[in-house]
């Protein structure tokens, strides 16, 4: 038993919604269907999710929002239109809408709802659709798969017992479409997880079913091993373990929310990654463990907006709690750090940027020198982490001496190298100027 | 003007004398001596301190001690016969001993004057000698010099206004010889500093006359690139920054204790480490900044006896504080940690075996467990730390590059990678069984 679920890109309009029913059809171990909203049909198009939450600001606000309502709908007819189907549909998508502005529900509570029509309107027009392909296939709602959440509007967290109750699908014998993106609390109220969470709902379900596959169906062929802006045509990647795909979404690699996976990972379900517009393509697969590769790098990611906070202090090794001392005053402006690599009399705690704005980054200085007491303590900025990752990273000798040989080769010079702790990975932090070289020089040396 | 001091073995008998007496006599800018008490004339022998510390110990117990009295007269008696001096000064000793041991004073004090009778004693051998080879030169007691310390008895910290009273020396047309290792409170009481105190005896009284140079007289040529039991007839350091030798010194490499250079270092006085038994030798200077060498890297220090602890956890990276609850938990032991290497979803602390005995593992690991609910805990032993140490590797490309390739010659597998804070330094983790082939490796690259 497999479970698809198609991304915003792949459910954009009824040309993609035809794509997506070549693929259900294809195989008929693809029974469960979990879909996003309709996404961008074209660049500078607008989600209509967020179409939605233009909506419901508007509503907040007691603004005039028949227009923003008649866009929502506008899309869905052109989608029904275009594949044929009744636009019984479009009525219900409306009258839900202003069902829900006028509930008695807290406005927190209806900007969930709001903000779930998309893909509750998507899955109903795309089971439909199938039905018009004379395909035994029925829409789903959440609350009847059995999709439990807690009450936390935005951020909902599911309930273990809902596993159970997705495990009964099995028993049907019809294709079900469930939207993605939210569930329902015990006593009945439509809870969303954070945004990206169809995603969190395919996991959910692939786990609730233990599907022999978890198909998450987007844009793109696979997972490249490196970023394709920087690297034109990189090698894709075949296979990636857990642990080797959340090491590169660290440093910005992500084809989705690597936070989304976890209840797969958890069950052990194996999850490809294909694309809508080349089903037959191989994609990429991640799995928990796989047999050691001949390249023992998987992937290069990179990311910038990184500072490093250095200080210093003669004898600091023989103050005993120097640097917890230092991460409490991180901790206390709610900053965490990325990493801390450390000499003898000096350290350095590396912190993204966007979590340290300029307020913030004075009182931590200002609180350095008054309760450190250090020689020096300066802030480096346009730094970027560069991670070279990759399973057989703990027991190869010779990784570390290839990947600083590339980066000599390209005359960069290297901030940091913080290699020992993870076992499939080491990271390096160089300059922000120097990521284009420097991730062309890994890749010269671990690729080709 | 330069102040020359002399360690344990280069006075330890009357062969030794004489050549410190060369020594000062080769350059009229040696006006300041500061002396050790006797060390071991040969391996088994035992130091003159060592045998007065042993004289306190049975006084304190109330066993008779009069044999060990004797064996340290005899030291004095050999050195004062085989130099032809008058042995007037070996009755001054043992008067000196008895009235220490049956004054109104403390233990404690009673025990850091006895320990001190072997500098003082030393000093005012060396002074007799001098004076008979017709040098104008007079033994300074350390209260005259104006050497003033804090009431700490066998840790005595110097007060600042010694500094002061220690610069009038340089109105002396005479050579002054000061027993290193003690100085006085402020109310007459005799306080030793730390053992070893004779090396910050020396680098303070350097500090005080504003010595142009500071020479430390011991039984090696120079500070070597790498340790000499590891690879034969090694580079010698030609000079060395403050900055360096602290690096050196952290991983074993050390000559002398690198806290004594302390007040050397904060008055900017140059340190040369020079050879008793071959005084025309370069030897190795010591200075706070130096030009940029042809060679970047100065030397490569190695210590065993390294544990990490190695602490995982999925998402490890979102939970605020975490590093610095791990660090609290360390501390609370009163375990100092070496160094962080940290990924995504896992840490490891670096920590000296020593420091932590099998039950206080224990208890970090349980509190570990208990505190942080990681996924994965354990302890990995047998690490070594070697540290490749070089003013110039802030700035040289290509440096990590060189040095993991070393490794990679040796087929040593790395375990830790830390580099980027210090900027003088790079560390490696390695296996213990490793450590000599890594440091033959890392010579040839760097120094052949």
């Amino acid at each position: 038993m497999k479970v698809a679920k198609f991304g915003g890109s792949s459910v954009a309009n009824a040309e993609q919604l035809r794509k997506v029913a070549n693929i259900i059809q294809d195989d008929r171990e693809r029974k469960v269907i979990v879909v996003s909203a309709p996404g961008k049909r074209f660049s500078e198009d607008t989600k209509v999710t967020d179409l939605l939450i233009e909506l419901g600001d508007a509503y907040l606000k007691n603004e005039p929002y028949d227009s923003k309502l008649q866009k929502i709908l506008d899309r869905f007819q052109e989608i029904t239109t275009e594949l044929q189907i009744s636009d019984r549909v479009i009525k219900e998508i409306e009258d839900g809408i202003h069902s829900i502005l006028s509930s008695d529900d807290s406005d927190a509570l209806k900007m969930d709802a709001l903000k779930a029509t998309g893909e509750d309107s998507l899955a109903k027009v795309l089971s439909v659709y199938l039905q018009s392909l004379g395909l035994k296939a029925a829409y789903l709602n959440p609350k009847n798969a059995g999709i439990f959440v807690s009450d936390n509007p935005g951020s909902a967290q599911i309930l273990d017992e809902s596993y159970e109750h997705l495990y009964k699908l099995r028993n049907r014998d019809d294709i079900v479409v469930i939207p993605g993106f939210f569930g329902y609390t015990l006593d009945g109220k439509l809870i969303t997880f954070s945004r990206g969470g169809s995603d969190i709902t395919g996991s959910i379900v692939a786990a609730g079913v233990r599907a022999d596959l978890y198909e998450n169906f987007t844009d793109v062929d696979s997972v490249y091993c490196v970023n394709p802006n920087i690297v034109e045509n990189p090698k894709e990647i075949t296979s990636l373990t857990y642990k080797e795909m959340r090491e590169l979404s660290y440093a910005g690699f992500s084809v989705f929310h690597d936070e989304a996976l976890i209840p797969a990972f958890k069950a052990d379900i194996p999850v490809c990654i294909k694309n809508t517009n080349n089903p037959q393509g191989m994609g990429t697969i991640i799995v928990a463990q796989k047999a050691a590769q001949p390249n023992p790098v998987v992937g290069i990611a990179s990311d910038t907006g990184f500072v490093s906070i250095y200080v210093s202090k003669y004898l600091m090794n023989r103050e005993l709690g120097f640097g917890r001392k230092l991460l409490t005053i991180l901790e206390d402006e709610g900053i965490s750090f990325e990493h801390t690599p450390s000499g003898i009399d000096d350290i350095s705690v590396i912190v993204r940027e966007s979590r340290m704005p300029k307020d913030k980054e004075e009182r931590v200085i200002a609180r350095i020198k008054k309760e450190l007491k250090p020689d020096t303590v300066h802030v480096d900025r346009d730094l970027a982490l560069i991670m070279v990752v990759g399973e057989g990273m703990d027991s190869t000798v010779g990784l570390a001496d290839k990947a600083t040989h590339a980066f000599a080769k390209a005359n960069v010079n290297l901030e940091m190298i913080n290699q020992g702790s993870s076992e499939v990975s080491m990271m390096f932090g160089i300059k922000a100027s120097k990521v284009n070289e420097s991730v062309r020089a890994l890749y010269e040396m671990f690729f080709q």
